[in-house]
């Protein structure tokens, strides 16, 4: 294994060409283990259970990941008293645990450490730039203390505040890449992705593009917007995709948080190995080379990315030694029925059975009232969008 | 934690009326993880990455199990070699590994390890009693060597290989338990769940009951066909239960094997937590004591197990630190109606949707040619199973 | 076209091998044509719109009916009483109408008419036999004097009462047909399909089977079990089957009525007429030569049973000058991906989608509780019946 | 009743304030009775068998319908030559059968005789303006001998030759509509329903909107944009909409035509009558007057228009006879839990099932090669409407 210093760093690999592989989601992958807790969501498991931290970060990179993301997600001191954890350990113990984590394991593969922020109360709460600014400075001292390779500014719905992210992380020289958790209608103030990615860029992020609340069709059609606009404006960037594991054909613009099976039924929604390597066709057909996954991806969907895209990378994960490709270890299958499935146009054309006769294909959205006002409010705002809403909206409330 | 010699065995917990946890599915669970390859499904991963086998035992462990299954499937030499496995480690040293990993977690609580065999490619191509038994004493040795706390015998589809299974393992004197992977309809030669029971009961088996194949409601249903068998004939056995977590209403009577989905399209039919809250109770409502899972089961469903019996056994697991008692976990959160999702009426009557417009909610299995055969055989038989395969027929057949 | 006096009988019919085809349901029909109310379902447009109900028998004629069935189900004056029934024609004259209107287009063409009672609410509120033959009797009165040319005893849920009825309707001479409204779980007291066709022969009914409550495969599947029942009795009759024209493969024991569905919302479950050829074939093959519809079957339904047996009939219906055989009517096309549909395999094939993403595709039948209570009772009286009953019922629970 | 002269017309009916219901589809309905032939679609049928027509038009003025459209569909000469037709009638005797039969139910109530163009063969193979006139001319000859009430240019997948259908029917002086057959994404030129609309206007229509090719709720939205365009445009008309009677949430831009089930196995798709209550109300609110439905429409279709728009119009159909109030027919039945569904609520609410575990709820449209190339047409001319045929691209292609 190469040494931390010998790697090849993000911008390097992506002004290469090269397609990068991102992780998966780490709060739901905990959560099925028995080590995040859904709803507060904070990921104290780093310092109280790092055994079970390390071993996914082990089977994202044994899957094919290049980046290790560090496990903090809402672990700034404040969101860990909001929720109401009690604390064991300290914000800043948590954080630099799970910094320790993710070099321990990037340090044993091709991996490389993202240190990351994402939305906060403060912004939410209308709290000014500069308090909302000192926040992120805050949860940053620690990625810099721990020399992280690149920053991530991710999950934001307002591309303001992503701005003002992008903005903090660049003081430290790092790359820094800039993911919103939006769909088609754009952010939460009516502002197209397009014109999203315009302003990120602006403010100084090399990469950027979509993670969450979406699922992969959804947020590669996201990124390829943010793409035309960057390319419109005469801009230039990087293109990343990091979506959830789950098809989401009936969301409204929150995203999977207002489906009614959120968080703890979303099971029938779960993309398959095959969904995975659609996806990852289609992200690198847009152009997109930064490609991962949030809630939902388990090691053998981030496995499936590698596997699709190793013709073009050149390289199986190691992973792979575990899988056949397109199921060609049920070859020798002593039924000659099961034999037949070892082949990639059999997954590919199977539409899968939910086994569930009672339940329907879509969900209604919750929230609904609350949506509404909001496409009223965007009505004298962005037509387009608008548009795309009252899609949404349509396609919500159909189907009796 | 107690010393292993000071832990109450499987038949001491039993008979005192406790119940108890067993674990879930490694074979499934690992192939998700990297560590197994589905096709051969061979265990080698004890050997090769024993800290991903540890770290599931201690999942498991922590979501409420009380049994460690050695992690020993598929583990004879001759399977391991039939199945094209390039032998980095012997098949004995693979089967030490495992038990050794085994013995280590359940040490760090209440859990007792158990080695299971199951069914041969010696019994399906018509060897001898003789051989067939022969093989099930080789694996054996290692389980004697390693004392583990009890024997099960698994997964087996013809109830005489089972008997021939149990006698074999009864030699030790340690307990055993005995599970078929069958349905309603009995054996692949007609014996009916009751009839099966008998036997298995008349061979030695302490505990009796069905691991894999079909869901937990089919299971349960087919585990008090056993009891109802067992107790016309005047004899007494404890009860257990291990099914798929997959829901399965369009299996024809080989399970799931013959579902077009299997294995690699699954993901649809996966149950939610509240689904296998529904289990455990209606397990336990018909009398079975011993309730665990099989392919498919994650260790959040084994806690939802353990946190629906909980009132019964006295007893939260560990893991239940991070999970609030019926969505509770949601009270926090900031969108009105996600904290109205907090409460049990709200997850018990979701039908959760598949967000697959594009797929239908059952499969026609495959193999029903085979399957229809084996019906014909079945009519000078039994009529009562063979009514039931017509139900599963139609069933199958029907829809259009 | 032949004068009535030179037709053929239905037992002429039945004895030489013929294939009978049956009309369709009336008052579905009706209703949706704006003549018939739903919740009474009685049958006063006989006489109120005579040109409506002509024109709907002389519809099913020209799809190949041979029998017109007189609109007067429900038209006992009690029924007409008890429905609330504002009375501008009495029951006599309703009766009166509609024996002319179905003697009227049976003449245009190879028709036969039959006259038809079914079960009392009499039997329901347990009169004496006495009693409830005296209600037979009197609607009896109309058709002998009407002449019709056989007649029918149909609709019954216990097969007791359906005896009572064949035992008067025999008084006349004219051969008599026998259905029941039940599945292979038999009638409402437990007894099996075999049993009632035995007693229902017996009674002297020349021709049994089933119509109503039940979709076609489930109707055919126990018209099958009663020519069990009644071969093995070593008896002789001709079967008969006038299913539903909806799918359900969810019903519990009293079919259709406790679908939450019922009766305004079935339209998602209507069969396609090639779903009716795979029924003619099926019944056919089963060995049943009487067959036609019950409710829901619209004129475009009769004729594909009728295009389905058009070799054994060495016939085709007058309304096939308006319809291609399996599709072909497309050929002329001008898109050639619609043309590509003018073919046998395509339509037997496609599993046609529902437009409702929103909409699950199976029910919760309603009135478990009562039905519940049913099975209770049942379980002291025939073990098989109640297997069935448990896995309709488990069918029912399943699948969240 | 009144006679016709007696009447007021159509135009005195929307100026007035009025709602207008129109009738449904004949071509539909009589396919299912056995009259027309699915493929060529043309109504020799008036002549041949009028009794089937006059009875179908009764049956819609009795549910409730204003206005009894001429049964001329595909009546021009060339058209039934073209299909193939083997002439027992001249298409002159056809169109005047069609006519006297539209007049003598018309004269029966409150019923209005409208005459009906639509898109021509000679328009799709690019004939001149002149040419294409000509055959509207030669039509529009048996309508004014006939003298109708009102002319309806309907079902145009071009802007521009129903402007030039327009402009020859003006030239009677009689009210003319015009209904084109597009969705949300313009007509196949790409011209927005907007600018359709006004182009419409601008021709001479006094009534526009749309018919066929979409269910309900897409028509409806698409006469919104219409009305948008229109009033934007500083224009005045009334607004009309007869949609199919089927759910088509899976259309590309031509409609159900593309959908695999047309036209043999629509049935899962069929609206109820409590949909059509819904679609009658959003119509309403949306500013439309003229509401009446297109192919899939049965009689109790349209009455469940009237009444649902019976506080506003101030009357009851005369077939609401037979027909309680939101299921309060059933106020009577014997069974309370069928009982408990005698109300709006119920209704309202009910998600009905397909009764097909093995069919999905959407299709993938056929012919997307060839939509595929329109899209791409498109790209250079409308931003707004690619961008909805991207949205409907997405949808059928989603899902697994």
């Amino acid at each position: 294994m190469a040494p931390a210093g010998a790697k090849k760093g993000i911008l390097e690999r992506l002004d290469g060409g090269e397609v990068v592989i991102g992780d998966g989601g780490f709060v739901f992958a905990l959560e099925k283990r028995g080590y995040v807790k859904a709803g507060p969501w904070t990921p104290e498991a780093a310092a109280e259970h790092p055994e079970a931290v390390r071993q996914l970060h082990r089977e994202f990179l044994r899957a094919g990941a290049n980046v290790m993301q560090t496990f903090t997600f809402y672990a700034s001191d404040d969101k860990l008293v909001n929720r109401g954890h009690t604390q064991r350990f300290t914000g800043q113990q948590i954080n630099e645990a799970a910094c320790n984590l993710a070099r321990e394991v990037a340090n044993e593969g091709d991996g490389l450490v993202a240190g990351g922020v994402s939305q906060t109360p403060s912004y939410l709460s209308c709290k000014s730039e500069n308090d909302v600014k000192a926040t992120f400075k805050k949860q940053l001292d620690v990625f810099v203390q721990k020399n992280v390779d690149f920053l991530i500014a991710e999950y934001f719905e307002h591309v303001e505040e992503a701005e003002w992210a992008v903005q903090v992380l660049k003081t430290t020289g790092k790359p820094v890449a800039a993911t919103l958790c939006i769909g088609p209608g754009g952010d939460l103030n009516g502002v197209s992705p397009g014109d999203c990615a315009v302003k990120l860029v602006r403010a100084g992020a090399q990469i950027v593009g979509i993670n969450c609340h979406f699922d992969p069709e959804t947020c590669v059609k996201t990124v390829k917007m943010m793409k035309e606009g960057v390319e419109k404006a005469g801009l230039k960037a990087h293109y990343m995709c990091q979506p959830l594991a789950y098809h989401t054909p009936d969301c409204n613009c929150q995203g999977f948080i207002d489906l009614p099976e959120f968080p703890f039924s979303l099971e029938p929604r779960i993309l398959t190995r095959w969904d995975m390597q659609k996806y990852a066709r289609e992200a690198y057909n847009a152009g997109i080379r930064y490609i991962g996954g949030c809630c939902g991806f388990e090691p053998y969907h981030i496995r499936a990315l590698a596997e699709e895209l190793a013709p073009e990378r050149g390289l199986l994960p190691a992973g792979s030694e575990k899988h056949g490709n397109w199921g060609s270890g049920l070859e020798m299958h002593t039924k000659p029925w099961v034999r037949a499935r070892a082949r990639r146009d059999y997954w590919e054309k199977l539409k899968p059975a939910s086994g569930r006769p009672l339940c329907a294909s879509m969900s209604n959205p919750d929230g609904w009232g609350v949506t509404k006002g909001h496409v009223d409010l965007m009505q004298q705002k962005e037509a387009t969008s608008k548009e795309q809403l009252r899609v949404l909206f349509d396609k919500a409330n159909k189907g009796h």
